[in-house]
This record gives C-alpha cells, sequence and structure tokens, in this order.
C-alpha cells in the first residue's frame, strides 16, 4: 500500500504520522508550500515533489488533506488517472474528487489538531465514505490501522457530524474566549475558570447533555437573566448570544415562553 | 466554628460534605424539604430541625445555600439577630442579606455540582466577599479549609465571574446538548464526539482560547458556513445559534465585514 499525502497542514501532519506508525508507506508529500512540504517529508521518509506534475502516478491512495475550498484544485492538479483520491474533509462531498476521478473517498478524522501537539488517533473516531463497496474496504482497511472507531456513512451523516462538531468544539471553544474575556475586563484570571470547564466535558461521558443542564435559563430564574443581560449592555454581539442561547435552553427544556 | 446549614440541594449538599472533612461542626440543617434535610443532616452528623423557629441563634455563621430567588426569604425566616449570614450565590448581592443582618457575606464556589457525584473541592476556586474586614477574615479562613484557591472579590467581579460561568459551562452544556440531538437526528451516536469535546477543553488549560480557535468560521470559509446553515434551515433556533456564533467567531478574529 502507497499513498501520496498531498498537504502540509495539521491533518495532513498528524494523519501522516500515524500512517506512518501503522507501517503504511508514504511515498511521497506534495505541498503548495515545499518548504512544509519538506519538514514533513523528513518526517515520514518520504519524497517531498515540488511540482505536481512530478506525483508519481502509481500509488494507491493519493491522500489530500488540504483546506476545504483547496481539494478540487489539488484533485485536478494530480496527473494520476482514475487512481483513487481521498480527501479528510467533513463538509466537502465526493463531487469535489469526482470530477477528476471515478474513484472517490472520504477518510474524516473527528478530532481538532494543533500542529505541535501529538494526539493518539486510535481512540479517534474516523469516519470513511467511498464511491465504490470495493474502495470502501481498502478505505477501511487503511482507517483501521488509526484507529479502532471506523465508521462508514453517507454524505449527509458526514454533514450533520461536522455540524455537530463545530458546535460541540468551535463554538464551545468560542465560549470559552468570551469567558476568558469577560474575565480579563475585570481583573480576574481565566484560570479559575478551569476547574468548571473540565468538570463540564468531563461530565457528558457519561450523562446525557441535556440531563445535566444547569445555570438560570434551565431555572428559570428570570431575576438573573436580566441580571446578566444588563451586566451585557455595553456589549451588544455578547448580549445578544447571551439571550439566544437562553432562550434556546429554555425551549429545549420545554419551559413555556419567552424568558 | 459552628455553622448551621440553610439547604439541601447540590451546592449545600457538597459544601455541607466538605466543611464537615475539613473539621468544620455544623450544628444544624433546615431545609423547605425536611426529608432532605434529614438525609444531609445524616450525613454531616448535625441536627436537622423542621421549622426556622428552632434554628439556633447562637451559630458563628448561617451558610444560605439555597435558590437565587429563595435567598432572601430564608434570610428573614432566621431567628438570629444580626449574626453573619452568607450565601452561595454567583449572581445575588449582598443586599439580598443586608435588611435582615448587618453582617453578611458570600461564599460562591465555582464549581457545577450533581448531587450524587463526589467533586474535590481542594482544586475548585472560591470566591469570598463580606460587608467588613473583619468577617471576610472568617470567611477566608473557612474558605482556606475547603480549597486552596481562595480568591476575595467585589460584587461586579462576582456578576462577571458568574457571567463568564455560564458562558463556559452552561452554555458548553447546551451546545454539547445540541450536537447529541443533530446526531440521533442521522442515527449516529453522541460517542463520535467525546474525544472532540474532551481534547477542546483539555486544549484551553495551556492555550488562550482564541489562540486555538479552529472552525470554518475562523477561517472564512463561507462555502462550509453556507452549506451547513442550508442543513439547518429546517431547524430556525439552531441555524440562528449558528449565524450569531459564527459571525462573533469571524468579528473576535477581525475578519472584515458579515461572514
Amino acid at each position: 500500500m502507497q499513498i501520496v499525502l498531498l498537504g502540509s497542514g495539521n491533518v495532513a501532519t498528524h494523519l501522516g504520522r500515524s500512517l506512518k506508525l501503522s507501517g503504511i508507506d508514504i511515498v511521497q508529500v506534495w505541498s503548495r508550500n515545499h518548504n512544509h512540504a519538506r519538514q514533513l517529508a523528513d518526517m515520514l521518509a518520504a519524497k517531498a515533489v515540488k511540482k505536481t506534475a512530478e506525483i508519481t502516478t502509481l500509488a494507491d491512495i493519493y491522500l489530500i488533506a488540504v483546506a476545504d475550498d483547496a481539494i478540487a484544485n489539488v484533485a485536478q492538479s494530480i496527473p494520476a488517472v482514475n487512481k483513487f483520491f481521498v480527501h479528510t474533509s467533513g463538509s466537502t462531498g465526493l463531487d469535489a474528487l469526482t470530477p477528476y476521478t471515478s474513484e472517490a473517498g472520504v477518510l474524516y478524522p473527528l478530532q481538532t489538531f494543533l500542529k505541535n501537539k501529538a494526539v493518539d488517533l486510535r481512540q479517534v473516531p474516523v469516519a470513511i465514505e467511498a464511491t465504490t463497496e470495493k474502495r470502501l474496504a481498502v478505505l477501511r482497511s487503511v482507517a483501521e490501522r488509526l484507529t479502532e472507531k471506523v465508521i462508514s456513512i453517507d454524505p449527509e451523516q458526514r454533514l450533520a457530524l461536522h455540524l455537530s462538531a463545530v458546535f460541540a468544539c468551535n463554538f464551545t471553544n468560542h465560549l470559552y474566549a468570551i469567558a476568558r474575556q469577560l474575565l480579563e475586563q475585570h481583573h480576574l484570571s481565566f484560570d479559575l475558570l478551569k476547574p468548571l470547564i473540565s468538570e463540564t466535558a468531563a461530565r457528558v461521558m457519561d450523562h446525557s447533555p441535556a440531563d445535566v443542564q444547569t445555570g438560570p435559563a434551565v431555572r428559570g430564574d428570570k431575576n438573573i437573566l436580566a441580571r446578566h443581560t444588563a451586566f451585557l449592555q455595553h456589549e451588544p454581539r455578547l448580549q445578544e448570544i447571551y439571550e439566544k442561547l437562553s432562550q434556546s435552553i429554555a425551549n429545549l427544556h420545554h419551559k413555556a415562553g419567552r424568558l
């Protein structure tokens, strides 16, 4: 099994490392940024190629781990004909690849990566999808070398998965950023919130989130809600987020009417 | 040091246990629900009192750990005169207590409690506030038996702290609930998101949240944002939250204009 890796960002780096560690041969690395490609290729004992024309036409998988809006462009520039092209995006369809090959797939790891922070992929779910059953089986055999948690999904499910990850990860991180900003405006350290953040995440490992909802909105405590809203009067962006999320909590928990 | 504990909910239970473990004497427990008061009193080797008239007038601290909107009522019903009344609320002022005593304080543990889940309070920040320096010193000595992290704050800071906890904890939990709902609608397990949720929380223990923001909104990926918004077309509540939070991420990261 020989893989060409296209991309050198966080996903390319983490997938490349994990594939190499699992014994899969990364033969070439290409990236728009050739210096990054060389660094990653060195790490993977692969060859960095500068021009897409130099990409081998003989690999089993062309793994395209680049920004979503660059996927089609990269696929278009690979010289191989009707080989297996695979992207790693949660929200891009197979149709970003199928104009350039009849054999397309997705390998979507459900994790958020920082370039310099090691992540143990074995506990990370990897969702796979392919144009044919045969290709899906190939992708499954690759994914199972990375993780114990491989699921085969359809395009609609992949979009739902990505969207749910945006809510649970990207938006959550933004709420942490808002909290930090509020604290610093009042000369308080973000460290104060860390035990609470850890506990809130830990709790949903063995409880349904709706069952452990706390706070003024789920209690319907209009007094506190009004106090918080007034406190944010000079921050209309935060005030609006506060109101929308409080209302959404009330709706989910079947409190009647508006807060 | 003798404490009367008023309340029998999550905060009363966890604080009561921790105070008792630290060697402080809980002499009486009162609660609107007398059965709960008895259960908690048994656990704390205290006496459960049924009527507020039976509350001793000789305790050093009357610790009022009840729902925010019940604090003033409970304070009003304590027969002791000008003794030290302390509540545990993040968003209620000392003025809920001062009509009924000149000596008032707040002991606000920055954690979210489930009744049947043990929490190690020693790592939990406890914010304190009191009407006089002398009472603040008493409260500090109590709080320092519970945790290594005692901070003295003013009323505005306490409100900021509570509000930041609502963003980082209550709202975050609601986003987990939304994610779960989206997954279940598409026959996917919430388990798929758990590694991502853990990593997202773990990451901000040693990074500023804004520095590790990921996702389509911070990348300014309008294509994905449009796809996600369309996917939520039959869920206007979620669509609105998606748009507000995405816009807020873009604003914080100084992307120009509307997404």
